[in-house]
């Protein structure tokens, strides 16, 4: 990526912006009809389509394996029937939800006479820049739809042939229901200065939703001057209180570690309070050891557990307080109270997702209102944190951000409020 | 303004933002009313110490004189005593308000058992960057302490021996209150490097407020790498439908454009619906014209005007379409529709604020729903765009921005939302 654009490429991205621009408007007035239409028929022509799209992605995988990409890498980039149908079910869901737009929030009078509410209105133009998942152009392509806005979609250069072919779907479903064609595009070309001109193109794109790893992020938000929605680290804290249930705490805390280790959303520090750290941290430390999760102890955690007979526990280094492992690896500090515990959490945490384990209710207000994260749990796994779990229907990503959208993003957070104020004939003095 | 900060400077921005960020964080968890509190003894105290407020800004007014600033500079420029007293009515106001800090928003059981809502919180660290106008420093460092936000300072350097010892009184009632003097600090040295050290201090603060003149939001947008929440122009519209209330019209329309001229909220293009126009404009001309509205005329509502006996009505330019005058300057369009009209304002307003006069329910749902402005409003005058007039209760400035804020921002503006979980140990599968 380059900060400075050719020529071509610059007016290659004036031309998409028009165009977006333009749909933009029309899908803004579009009924919730129309747009659960065009999803319900995209989702038909993808199983209709469904050799072309097995076909197209093959010759990604075939060039993916040639260049020696990671399995890991191929799998996430492979349309398996599995993963189509996926898409397709996908698709009827977020046709199942309300239409965001329209909505309009209170009718104030006011003493002028004025009333006046809020309405909900699409962004306008997003921008979505992600890896090679190529469920990813359909997903979120959907969610912006539903939403009233246009999109452009910038895949990951490997997943270009299925991209290309989805894309071919999603403007036919598109066509199919009267709506321009242009109310998703999808950039296959791979040349990456494309990105440098999508996520500088302030004049036709309202905001950017980058979706991947942390590499990507961090890489975007260098260069980018249109506004991100964006979530970087996952440093996700429980901390176990004096007064906490045990057993409760004992289910939760391997929940929040062991589920699933890679996701953002996933433990990666225990902080326990030094009053129940001998009888809380032996069984903890037996449940997370027989799982093989590694753990990083401060000295006092690691000499209760040593006392109990755990041989070659390792000791946390100050760079663990900061770090997301993604992985069976999980650090673990003494905190003498509920307030250290949350000086430990706003200092070394990403902001992302905190839980205390408590039955008192003056520390569970205290963490609830301090801890200054996106989401605050009491007495539950930090792994809830999605926006699924939280009755979103649907989720666009995490967001670190303080501004505008905050935890996890739906459709909600793809849209504005205006001020509208209805009036008869008053005047103001 | 430079985009390289000196390293003292650096050193000097890098030790303001260590001390707010400290400062933030107890003014997060400080109940209301020691808010107030602070809010009532800084209006105490700025009547105690007005002979020492009206010396400092009385140095500032010579040293302003000599360095030749108009007349209207330093009118902004002046602390009078009514300037003092709305200042002492403005905190009192302040004082009045629901603290916004805490509240929870819906509590939704989900599922899987957890309930999800949202609490709101600060944003952190604001920085307000303002011209030589010292009200500004006590109406934005109430409003931020309000909203338990910590807050930067820096005023126009032409009133920094006033902002100085406002900026004492602050300190003094957060002191007397128990409040860190952090909580509000007031840069007072002219460096304007340190401008540019401020609006790109991403680790320290969480947004930038700039109130101002076009000329300084523009320059600032520039080099800004913090997120701002910022207004650029006010070019509003009142569309006259066909169905509209002729009597209405009149005088809502002479209210928009005449009322006061500078406002951003004032009118600077009247549309009119063609069906109407010729029974409509000739009285309306005379109105404008009578209170010394100069008229800029499309060639179609100068023929009406001229057939009707107007004489010397100018053609307005394409670039009329797109001037914020804040002058009695009046550009009006003959247009066939609402559709027209939205169009036209979609195309050349700064969505901002614009009305449609109707009777018609199908024109002013298409006018309220389609046109893509912060404000729109039915039957009523532009100028009712303002804070206080929505019922916010107070104001920090007015966003053209769709992300985050839009519209006139109130407390609210400055806080966020954070997700809060309520479980009972459930655990995810």
């Amino acid at each position: 990526m380059s900060s400075t654009i050719s020529a071509q490429n610059a007016e290659y991205m004036k031309h998409l912006g028009e165009k977006a621009r333009k749909a933009a408007t029309i899908l803004a007035k579009t009924p919730a009809q129309v747009k659960n239409n065009t999803l319900n028929t995209l989702a038909d022509l993808l199983l209709k389509n469904a050799e072309k799209i097995y076909l197209a992605n093959e010759k990604d995988l075939i060039a993916g394996k040639e260049k020696g990409l990671s399995e890991a890498f191929l799998d996430r980039l492979t349309i398996s029937e599995k993963v189509l149908n996926q898409m397709c079910i996908g698709l009827k869901q977020i046709a199942g939800l309300n239409d965001p737009i329209g909505e309009i929030l209170e009718m104030k009078p006011q003493p002028s006479g004025i009333q006046v509410g809020r309405m909900r209105v699409p962004l306008g133009v997003i921008g979505i820049i992600y890896e090679s998942r190529p469920n990813v152009t359909i997903d979120a392509a959907a969610l912006c739809l539903k939403s009233g806005n246009a999109v452009i979609l910038r895949g990951g250069s490997d997943a270009r042939c299925s991209n290309q072919v989805l894309g071919e779907c999603i403007q036919e479903a598109l066509r199919l229901n009267y709506l321009p064609e242009e109310s998703v595009q999808v950039i296959t070309n791979p040349d990456r200065e494309l990105v440098g001109a999508l996520i500088t193109a302030r004049k036709y794109v309202d905001v950017i939703v980058p979706r991947g790893g942390k590499s990507l992020i961090s890489r975007l938000m260098e260069e980018a001057t249109v506004p991100m929605i964006k979530h970087l680290d996952g440093i996700c804290h429980t901390y176990v209180d004096m007064s906490a249930d045990l057993e409760l705490a004992w289910k939760v805390c391997d929940n929040a570690k062991t589920q699933r280790f890679s996701p953002c959303n996933a433990m990666e520090t225990l902080l326990v309070n030094k009053n129940i750290a001998a009888i809380f941290l032996p069984k903890m430390a037996s449940i997370y050891l027989e799982k093989g999760v590694e753990l990083r102890c401060d000295p006092e955690s690691r000499e209760i557990l040593t006392d109990a007979g755990f041989d070659d526990i390792k000791t946390a280094s100050e760079e663990d307080w900061s770090t997301e492992y993604n992985a069976p690896i999980l650090s673990i500090k003494i905190v003498s109270s509920v307030d250290k515990a949350i000086e430990h959490i706003n200092q070394y945490g990403s902001k992302h997702t905190d839980s205390i384990i408590t039955n008192n209710l003056v520390s569970s207000q205290k963490f609830l209102r301090e801890v200054d994260s996106s989401s605050i749990m009491l007495n539950t796994s930090t792994r809830f944190a999605d926006g699924f779990e939280y009755g979103l229907g649907a989720e666009i990503g995490i967001s670190n951000d303080k501004l505008h959208a905050r935890g996890p993003v739906g459709l909600e957070g793809l849209t504005s409020l205006k001020y509208i104020v209805i009036g008869h004939g008053e005047l103001r003095k």
